[in-house]
């Protein structure tokens, strides 16, 4: 989680939500991504779809079994959806999002039986770091707009 | 959807699971894609990304307000939240996916109220079409399977 917080710290930089994440196999980092929705225009640009990408191109295989994610806030049902589609054994995640999170939050598709792959869930590691990222982001964005 | 289903033909041709779709921006296709998660080993490749993704370079934005997906398949939950995360006006599909729809089948992301966007959807848009070119692969790689 570490390296995912790291991450989240360069989407920061950037001017991005800070939201980092990291895949994992055999205990090596095998994908990382961070936020850059705003720098590439792009919609598509979460940091768990920019890490899940690079860990399917890094193995040569679109399953991801064997791995997990790491990634500093609750996966939105877009990113939750990649995590079946990629089947990957399990995610981490840091801060919760009870407006968007569909890891349990205001849905759970990570762990939806009538899919056809579940993954394990393991919530709030380095919590208050990466909702601190996140508080701080929009502290500032708030001030700017003042 | 004539090109949507042109796109899923080309799936086919590449022997994946025949689905397409395009993106259209004042009556013009910005962005079009096909299922190629096989052969590029990409749990994200979905058509649907692929083309939200090439509307968004196109349009040189990540917001695709004033733009419709057109999809031979109900999306998959993953390509339901991308739908919501790029702001897409319209979702029109074809064919229904009763094991993993998430534009009303098994769940209604699309158009889930505690998202930050809501798309319409019209469904069922040259259905037959699109469940026939489904119907004909999947008979195709059971029987080479015998």
């Amino acid at each position: 989680m570490d390296e995912a917080l790291a991450e989240a710290r360069l989407a920061l930089d950037a001017g991005e939500v800070p939201v980092g994440a990291v895949v994992v196999h055999d205990g090596a980092i095998i994908g990382r991504g961070h936020n850059r929705r705003e720098t590439a225009n792009d919609p598509l640009g979460h940091a768990e779809l920019i890490a899940i990408a690079a860990a399917a191109r890094h193995l040569g295989r679109w399953r991801l079994f064997g791995c997990s994610l790491f990634v500093t806030l609750e996966p939105c049902p877009m990113c939750a959806g990649a995590v079946v589609n990629s089947r990957l054994d399990r995610v981490v995640y840091g801060a919760a999002d009870p407006r968007a999170g569909a890891a349990g939050s205001i849905m759970d598709i990570v762990r939806d039986g009538r899919l056809n792959h579940r993954a394990e869930v393991v919530s709030g590691v380095r919590a208050p770091e990466a909702a601190e990222l996140l508080r701080g982001f929009f502290a500032a964005r708030r001030k700017s707009k003042d």
